[in-house]
C-alpha cells in the first residue's frame, strides 16, 4: 500500500472513513470522494486533520475523471444503506447505488481501466433466503428496494470486469459496527441505534422479540477484509464478508448495555408497519469463500468490539449531537 | 377477459401489440401506453385500425396514473431490449428496465394497487450459469448491462408484491419471434435479422460457427403464457417461459431457408467483439414450474411458427423497408 495511490468513494462516511485511515496511516497517497448527502453517514470531521484529497461529489460526477486517473486502487464504498429510505423514495436509492456506480464505472474504464476496484456490497441483496447460511451461491430474493439497487450495483462491476476486462471485486458485508459511524440517524441500521441508546442511557427500542439473529461484524475487520480483496485471486469476483459468530438483537443489546455499563433499559415494541415489510427475520453469512481464497478471518469479537466502539464515543462525543 | 380493463405498457411493440390485439379480439377494454423510442420495436400501425387507447409517454410519465387507474390487469411489457445498446449506454438501460419500472410501479400503487400486474423480463437475467436448463432456482449471473437492468426491474415487482401486498408476475421470455417484430433494427436479437434476411435473399451472417443452441418461442405462446400468468397462483412468482426444444443458430438459419424457400446463402463470419463480449453461448431454459402451475405448454413448434412468421410478413411488406 505505501506510495499506492487509492482512491475512495464514500470516503467521509463510517466505512470509507475508517479504511482512508487505515490506507493513510499505511503510507498510500489517498483521495476521496464523497457527496455529504445528509441523511447518510457522511462527515468531514471523520478524517479530522489527516492529509486527504477530497472531491465533495456524486461518483456520477464528471470531476471524478480527475480523481481516478492513476489511481492503483479505487475502493466504491459511496452508496445509501437505508433500507426504509429505499422503500419511501425508490428512485433516489436505484441513482444512488445503481445508475450512478454505472456512471462511475464508465469514468474508470474511458481515464483508468487497468485500476484495481472493490465495491461495497451488502447481504441485504439476499432478502429471505431458504436456507441460512447464505452463501455465494444462494439465489438472491431482496425484501426492499435498497436490495435490489445494490445487487444491480454488484452485478455491474461484474460485468465490467467480464466484458471490459476491469479488475473488479464486489464484498456483501453484514451488519457493521464501529467508530466513525452516524450515531444519531435512525437509518443506517439497528447498531448505531443502539449504541447511541447506551452511549445516553436512552431506552432500546427492540421491534418484536428480539429473537432475529445477526453476524455483526467490526469495521476494523471489514476494513482488513477490503484490503486483502485487492488481491488478484479476487478479481472478478462476489464474495460475503460476515461474522463466524451470531447473537441474537435482545443479545446484542444486553452486551452493549453490560459493556458499556450504561443504565438503559431495553423494551420490546410492535413491529412499525414499514420495517416489518421488509425484514428478512434471522440471517446468517457463510462467509468460508473468502477464508479459503484470500486468508481473511474476522478477529474481533462483538465483546471486544463493542469495548473498543464505546471507548471511541466517550472520547469523540461530537458523534452524539446531531450538528 | 371480456370486459375487463387492461393496459399494455409497451403496447405498440413486438409483443405488446400482440397481446394487445389478443385481448381486444377477446373483447378487452385496451389502453397502450409506449414512449416509442426510435431504436425500439413500437410502432403505432402494429395495431392498425383496431380501437385501443393510446398515451405516447415513457412508463415514469405522471400521466400513466390516468391510464391504469381502475385497470383490472396491467401487462407491463415496456422496456429495451438490445444487449448491445446496455453496454453502449449502460445509463439509457437502467433508467428504462429499472428506474421507470420503480415509478412506474409507485404510481399504480398510488392510483390502482389492486391492479394485477404481469411484467415481461428476459432469459438473459441469467447470464453465463454453470448448469443448464437454467430454472427459477439457478443464480442469475447476467452478462451485460440488460440482463442487470432487466434482473432489478423483476425483482422490483418482487418487492412491491412483498411489501406492498401488489399482485404481480414476471415471467423471463426466451428468444420470441413472430408477427409485428421491427425486422430492420440489428438490435433485437438474430431472429428478426434472419428473418429479414431470407424474406430479402440477402446473405445471412452468423457469428462464430453457430453451433450455440436457443430455445426459440413463438409470440402467439408467449401471449398465451402473459394470459396465464394473471391467475392467482402466479403472483409474487418469477416464471421461466421457454419451448422444450432447442436447436442451434445455423440449424434455425436452414429452417428459416427451407421453410420460406428463400435464395439467402449462410456466411460464418468472426465475431464482432462487442457481441462477443457479451455472450452467453448455448442457453437452455427449463419452464417446467409454469407448465406445472399454471398449465402452460408451448403450442407452435419452430418449422409451424417460422411458416406463420414468413406468410405474416409476405402480407405486410412495410415490416422490411426502414420507414
Amino acid at each position: 500500500v505505501r506510495g499506492a495511490v487509492c482512491v475512495v468513494t464514500g470516503g467521509l462516511g463510517f466505512i470509507g472513513s475508517n479504511l482512508a485511515l487505515r490506507l493513510a496511516a499505511a503510507g498510500a497517497a489517498v483521495r476521496v470522494i464523497d457527496s455529504l448527502v445528509p441523511t447518510h453517514g457522511g462527515d468531514v470531521r471523520n478524517l479530522g486533520a489527516v492529509d486527504v484529497e477530497s472531491l465533495i461529489a456524486r461518483i456520477s460526477d464528471p470531476r471524478c475523471a480527475e480523481v481516478v486517473e492513476g489511481a492503483d486502487v479505487i475502493f466504491n464504498v459511496a452508496g445509501q444503506v437505508s433500507h426504509t429510505a429505499s422503500m419511501i423514495d425508490p428512485r433516489l436509492d436505484l441513482e444512488l447505488n445503481t445508475v450512478d456506480h454505472a456512471a462511475f464505472l464508465e469514468t474508470v474504464r474511458r481515464v483508468s481501466p487497468s485500476s484495481r476496484i472493490v465495491h461495497v456490497s451488502t447481504r441485504q441483496v439476499y432478502g429471505r433466503v431458504p436456507h441460512l447460511p447464505a452463501n455465494e451461491n444462494t439465489v438472491a430474493n431482496p425484501v426492499d428496494v435498497n436490495g435490489v439497487a445494490k445487487l444491480a450495483g454488484e452485478q455491474l462491476h461484474m460485468v465490467y470486469a467480464r466484458a471490459h476486462s476491469m479488475a473488479t471485486t464486489s464484498l456483501r458485508l453484514s451488519n457493521v459496527y464501529g467508530a466513525r459511524q452516524r450515531l444519531t440517524s435512525d437509518e443506517l441500521g439497528f447498531l448505531p441505534v443502539f449504541m447511541r441508546n447506551v452511549l445516553a442511557d436512552e431506552t432500546i427500542e427492540i421491534f418484536g422479540d428480539g429473537s432475529q439473529r445477526r453476524d455483526c461484524l467490526h469495521v476494523d475487520d471489514v476494513v482488513d477484509a477490503m484490503l486483502l480483496a485487492t488481491d488478484d485471486e479476487a478479481v472478478g469476483k462476489i464474495y460475503n464478508v460476515g461474522h463466524r459468530c451470531s447473537q441474537s438483537l435482545a443479545e446484542i443489546a444486553e452486551m452493549m448495555v453490560a459493556i458499556s455499563g450504561s443504565k438503559s433499559e431495553i423494551r420490546f415494541v410492535p413491529w412499525p408497519g414499514e420495517h416489518q415489510r421488509i425484514d428478512i427475520g434471522s440471517f446468517k453469512t457463510d462467509s468460508s469463500k473468502i477464508e479459503a481464497e484470500l486468508g481473511w478471518v474476522p478477529t474481533i469479537d462483538l465483546a471486544e468490539g463493542i469495548r473498543r466502539t464505546v471507548t471511541f464515543y466517550r472520547d469523540h462525543p461530537w458523534y452524539q449531537s446531531s450538528i
